[in-house]
């Protein structure tokens, strides 16, 4: 037994030593602090929602779906780490898979690894963090998250309707700084190189401001693309056949300069309410001989309780017409209603049912009886976070 | 040293408190304790076969291949954990990779996480296991093993000239429910969309019921496939010509209604013999006006014989004639007769050979001097698990 | 307490048992020892590289590219693992992934397992090492590893003018041995499949040989490639009209024999001096009537000096002008000239920057102004080991 004990006290005393397993305050192994002394990490989010939508004629018609249910599996997995470079500051680094199941796609489409937020960096208490890599670009982190849930993102995420690229999402070839909170205060900046790597214009550059006070923050963000790719329909002139506008013939792409702001505000407080708010204004200059500016404007809203183990939030979003050379073009609005009860069923993981319905303009094509495209969708859903 | 005492006593009994690192009877810091205190584990199956096959010339017409050697790398890494909710039973998922690198296919075509098996779930005790995802459908589960092993593959599971999709076999999609055993019984239920998930006519269902007792398991299976796509000959029609049926021109997919029924046997006996045999009938019903309705039916058998660290396996599959409208079409059955030596290397590894000859009817197209498509294969080839 | 003890000691001892946690000479719990106590092993390398690129107007035609910045991230994980068999040798096996993000590439898109090094094997001390399934080719290790660093990779290791392949570099279906160091000597031996799996007559093999003494290592390799792929021009012929060679019309593939021959030195002393020099022999035999043979010849060479944190580096490599039908090709000479300088941030962590000039011969096509296309580039980056 001596030499066992013997053994144990060197033992205990090399990972006293070491500073790795036992906590601060030396009363424990701890089974975190064990595994904090692996070099690298994974993490997940294991979340899978069922879902079915009724879906109208010009739905039919512009989704090319029936109505039924089907299965999207976006659980992901990533590996991170973090480092105190002995001769440097926090070099800190993550690469991020895809989802690993969306429905009616190849089996394990996005599973790989480099598809979300997958980047090197470094950190300092005093001068924030700097992140070089693919990553969510400061107007995009906003719209995203509070914006668009619990299922606003189909109108306010990726349901514009103007030309060019209003915004990037998570975005390679990117340089982002996040400053430390300055008494409540905090900034992102951010550029990178846009959608078309080979073209010496194809640039982007954003930032956001956030201000947090007594339960609320304030936030205020711009981004412009240059020479961004042309991902919507590219012009419109009037026709007089219908007395509305119908696009243009198409247009090259990469010719538009857009500026996108937004201003919001969000607040949770101790009796469970909370709620969010924001607005979106879109500009995309055209670059092109005889072809027309747009412009086009989006909210979102929302208002959340939370009480004992459930939450219970409503959100609506909607955008705007899109206006073509200082014109509203008929059919080109775009809204969303959204209802959702969560229960928490473990401190790490949540059940779900959501019920929504979409209505999407798509101008005058994809009209059906002259129905805008819509749909009713219900869904029920798990996230885990480990 | 007192105090590293100390430390180790306080260390020792919050793991013992935590239960996690600990076995049930306090007898040791497992390892496997340690590694189940983490919230996912990685598992994994480490598989490498390097295979030569010596085909006929109707076979290198049909797979456009010359006789020489390859190796397949089916090796698959999976992440899964298990969580007890606070509030609710236990959470399971699961993501698994596809196999890391077939012969011949772009580097890492597969190697993706969601390929295999990835789902969520939820088990007890008393009502079994449901999951949700992608995953084996009931009867294919049987197909697959031991209906397919050692070898036997590609005529019992994919092997089919059936038209429309007789069964899936991992399938996304998909709801899930296994049983626990009740007196040796056990039952599988599941359902699913279909290959074309936007069509709301693409769906699935299917369930398997296992009866074991005394070394034997009992096995019957269905599956049905609505609108199916047609992977497979579209229908055949009586050839003047030739005096044989050849194929119709080419009829739109999405037409068939699938059944298909399999019972099976198994056994496993302490003197080291073992032995499985399993008949699968499939039937598909044509929604095509002019087009006839089919069956083909098939049947797979092996013996083995474990002794020492060794197993000797014999096994042998079959298609019978495709029946076209009620008559038998010429050279669409298939056969497969397969022998195999695995040796124990290790208690969690294997190394084995393989001798395997593979005749495939393909009607009368591929046919070379009035011959089936056909090869030997000879194969060696290591499997690890972890 | 004393159960508490009891627990402990029997704990220890069962960790001693089984030699998995405690380091060989018994003095200590090591963290690395635990980990090597899983079954697998994560590891990965982080590496980012932010880069810009001057382009000569032949260059910007070639290349498709304007001048700007992006990143490469070049980080990849794997995971690996060993097991002494119970009833073999030391089993070996790894799976890689492929780069997490290219710049301008999809997400992800080599984000794979079983893009890098995968393989299973066999180790032993007295008779090295076999690996089977996707490895580095014996003559493409060295040519990668000194031959082409900094950055002397396109024209060093991928940008020859040659018909066919002159070597592969990471390969699937491939048998590799690599022998124990015999006092100071050592041999890689491997042969595999080709690029096209199905063609019986698609096969390479290769050999190095390492003969090390005084901080000097000697090599030399050979590598033949038969009935390769012609990735590259498949002939030249004298055009009266230029007064040069230009391309023949294209010329089926799968129709060269390649034989490469390699000769190397590299040293590393303890003043922090070092340097490598290779020469690399390509010959093509074509199997096509009419068409002529082709030879062409690589060297590289560079030196470095170790001082303090840092180390400075600066290499030159060439292909000289390709020989057709024993006439030299005009305008088919490349050549790469890179400076360096790495700092250790940590011992397991660098920084670097590095400036870089690459000139691409390629025929008389893509020549503007009677130029060959060229680039200068800057670039810094950071590579982390874990």
């Amino acid at each position: 037994m001596e030499i066992k004990k013997s053994l144990l006290a060197l033992a205990i005393s090399s990972l006293v030593m070491s500073g790795s397993v036992f906590s601060a305050d030396a009363d424990a192994v701890s089974i975190e602090k064990l595994k904090e002394s692996f070099s690298y990490e994974v993490y997940g989010v294991i979340a899978m929602q069922a879902l079915t939508r009724d879906y109208n004629e010009a739905g039919k018609a512009l989704w090319a779906e029936d109505s039924n249910w089907k299965l999207n599996n976006e659980s992901r997995i990533g590996f991170r780490g973090s480092k105190d470079l002995a001769k440097g500051p926090t070099f800190i680094w993550q690469i991020e898979s895809g989802y690993v199941g969306g429905s009616s796609a190849a089996p394990g489409a996005d599973g790989k690894l480099g598809v979300r937020d997958t980047f090197v960096g470094f950190e300092g208490e005093s001068w924030g963090k700097i992140r070089v890599g693919r990553v969510l670009t400061p107007i995009y982190e906003i719209i995203d998250w509070p914006g668009s849930n619990p299922g606003l993102g189909d109108v306010y995420d990726w349901g514009y309707g103007i030309a060019g690229a209003p915004y990037q999402d998570r975005q390679s070839d990117t340089v982002r700084w996040d400053s430390p909170t300055w008494g409540g205060f905090s900034v992102d900046l951010a550029f990178g190189r846009g959608d078309n790597v080979a073209d010496a214009d194809s640039n982007w550059a954003g930032a956001a401001v956030h201000y947090a006070f007594g339960g609320i923050i304030l936030q205020a963000a711009y981004e412009r693309n240059d020479s961004s790719k042309s991902g919507k329909s590219a012009g419109f002139e009037f026709d007089p056949a219908t007395g509305n506008s119908k696009p243009t013939a198409a247009v090259a792409a990469q010719d538009w300069i857009n500026d996108t702001y937004l201003i919001g505000v969000q607040g949770n407080f101790e009796n469970g309410l909370g709620f969010f708010a924001q607005y979106k204004m879109m500009e995309a200059d055209s670059q092109i001989a005889g072809v027309d500016d747009q412009s086009q404007n989006s909210y979102t809203a929302g208002v959340m309780y939370n009480v004992s183990d459930y939450q219970f939030k409503i959100g609506y979003a909607a955008n705007d017409k899109l206006e073509d050379g200082g014109k509203k073009v008929a059919h080109t609005d775009d809204s969303v209603i959204s209802g959702q009860v969560m229960y928490f069923i473990d401190p790490s993981a949540v059940v779900y049912t959501r019920v929504r319905h979409v209505e999407r303009g798509e101008g005058d094509t994809k009209r059906v009886d002259n129905e805008n495209p819509e749909f009713m969708e219900y869904s029920v859903g798990v996230e885990y976070y480990f």
